[in-house]
């Protein structure tokens, strides 16, 4: 028996090794359902995790429906899960974004690796972009909105639930102000400089944060430099490139919305004399600018994720190699290549190896001179290899 | 048969696989010896590699001797390998560095991540360190030192063959001038500050350049922080830890020359209230640091290789593990333990596995905030994955 109140959720023998190791998940076959029958709880409740033996490995919440039936939230006793330690989490999250910026614009929590699997913030400002992606996090709104009240004191608060992944744990889709007046755009800070971007209706919760820390890498890359910016969204690979010194930018995507915005970040940064925009597909565009003869020192290729489950694999697989290969084949003689995947399902040895592939099936050499991940606001978790997803590879393409 | 000069080196049948898709070595067991005896070769001799049908992959040279019985140079036949292409390479690296840095101090050739196996030059302004570690390298020393005069044009170039693996290649071991008089210390730009170091008689060449970019990190962590610079050596760590703002750094190492450097480096940026050296063996150190009751909010761990050949890789991996596991238990109740391993031998999952298991076993949160690789002027070669030795992980560890 547990000595917190809650119910108990009991692994069958031997379960519960990785959760001691520290993983926070409980798959559904993990559990003794002869003691513990799953379809006693709702989706949501909090429970005791407890190993065959009934002692209590820690707290958390449960999920009948989900293949990951339970995650662990707390392995403290004294602090199991509910209202009072989602405040304690939000305040240890926010020490560390304090420390590492000198103004509130990052991601506030990153699910597992702020050990608040379910629940992602940004914060721009005064504005709170929310995502809950588990009925555990979504059963404690209230009190996750409330903790955010007294941690933070946000002046608004949007929850953009509008994520496919919920449909995993059978939660709806919506999107809703829970605070304040959502604005239609945010304000962002990133490299001393600011930038804006679709609030509701943007990609993620409006910027990515998480290439923050390989953008500020390109400062080494860019000097004097025509770069073209390739899945460009709003900008901050291309703005950011031109301040950075680069004599010329061209962004491309597919959203002309994106692309305006693009626009206005040039033009808000002083640099849209030397940023241009082309809507267009992606390898549409890479194909019509090699038959115009168009060559570029820097090429940023930093797609959206072509293998989002396992079955695109090898589909996936090979858009990112034809993507790489089109982007190498717009390199000048001595050029860079910065190719990102933010698909978990692509290893990073993999992107290399495909980039590895491209230079050599143009017959030019590639050197790999950086290795970025996300930005350190979106913490990995040491056991969980599915938190860390980004990868940015800086290759030098030369013959 | 070829078209080049050199005389022919063959491979059985599907050994020329690894080559085509960008690898640089070949293996004895890979020669087809009946065409091409091994035995009819000198070390170092240049040779044209072909395939089971004789058709050239490329030139490079050759050792008899050694289990990596050949290197590839150079896969374009108007560029055999030879002096003239030493010269180019040389060129291509240099304008990378160029590129990258705005003052001459860095790896000028970095082995096989610049197309020169065999062959790692450091550069201290008008001071080159070479190393030479194959027999087809040392063949061309001659045209090595002209091709860096005629490229560089350094001051003096100090012959720094001391390592161990010189051995592999048959190789005597010495130390030399080859031009000029080499001085006693060389001074080196990091981060816009001025370091010294032991030239000829210091670790590696002098200077390890391969972690500057993981230390221009540091000024996101060390605001205001104590910090331990552990195997400091030279106190590149625990200087530039007090550059960014850290209220003191003790550097520990088992050298008192190295200790000597690293005042004389705190001294010299004016930082020597707020560094303090102490020597010591570093788990001894870290023993009487913890008895102590010392606490620190920065914990650096910059070990020499625990693991250089596998048979080491048990003990190795259990050295870091005990490192880590030492270095958490200094830190104060939220603290930052950035954990090095320069061995090829050490998986980065492995390290960051170890760094968990520490938490675990110290019943602490382990979060990983960044992840560094070699610097940039030590390209990685993406088919050799031994050219990607350096990991640092910058990880979180809170209660």
């Amino acid at each position: 028996m547990t000595d917190t109140e809650l119910p108990a959720l009991r692994l069958k023998r031997g379960e519960d090794r990785r959760l001691r190791a520290g993983h926070l998940w409980v798959f559904s076959n993990e559990i003794d359902v002869k003691h513990t029958p799953l379809d006693a709880f709702a989706p949501g409740d909090p429970v005791t995790i407890e190993d065959a033996q009934g002692h209590a490995l820690g707290t958390g919440y449960v999920n009948p429906h989900s293949l990951i039936c339970a995650r662990l939230l707390s392995r403290d006793r004294q602090h199991p899960w509910g209202p009072s330690l989602l405040v304690h989490r939000l305040k240890v999250a926010l020490s560390l974004r304090e420390r590492l910026y000198a103004s509130p614009y990052y991601r506030l929590v990153h699910g597992e690796g702020d050990g608040l699997p379910g629940l992602v913030v940004d914060r721009y400002g005064e504005v709170l972009s929310v995502q809950v992606t588990t009925a555990g996090i979504e059963r404690q709104l209230d009190a996750l909105l409330a903790a955010l009240d007294k941690v933070v004191r946000p002046a608004t608060v949007l929850l953009r639930n509008d994520t496919a992944i919920r449909e995993l744990e059978g939660l709806e889709r919506y999107v809703r102000a829970a605070q304040g007046e959502p604005p239609a755009d945010i304000e962002v800070e990133e490299g001393g400089r600011h930038f804006v971007a679709p609030l509701a209706s943007g990609q993620k919760t409006g910027w990515f944060y998480d290439q923050r820390d390989n953008r500020d890498r390109l400062a080494d890359f860019v000097a004097g430099a025509r770069v073209l910016d390739v899945f460009s969204y709003v900008g901050a690979w291309g703005v950011r490139a031109a301040l950075s010194g680069a004599r010329e930018a061209l962004c491309v995507d597919e959203s002309q919305t994106a692309l305006d915005y693009a626009a206005r970040n040039a033009a808000l940064n002083g640099v849209d004399d030397r940023v241009a925009t082309r809507r267009g597909d992606a390898f549409e565009v890479l194909r019509e600018l090699r038959e115009a003869g168009e060559r570029f020192d820097v090429v940023i290729l930093d797609p959206p994720a072509f293998i989002k489950r396992r079955k695109d694999q090898r589909a996936g697989e090979q858009a990112y190699r034809r993507l790489n290969q089109a982007g190498m084949q717009l390199l000048d003689r001595d050029g860079f290549l910065i190719s990102c995947s933010c698909s978990y399902h692509l290893p990073r040895d993999t992107l290399v190896a495909q980039m590895q592939q491209a230079a050599r099936h143009l017959d030019r050499e590639l050197q790999v001179l950086v290795q970025g991940y996300q930005s350190a606001d979106h913490p990995m978790h040491p056991a969980i290899p599915e938190t860390a997803y980004l990868k940015v590879v800086y290759g030098r393409v030369h013959r």
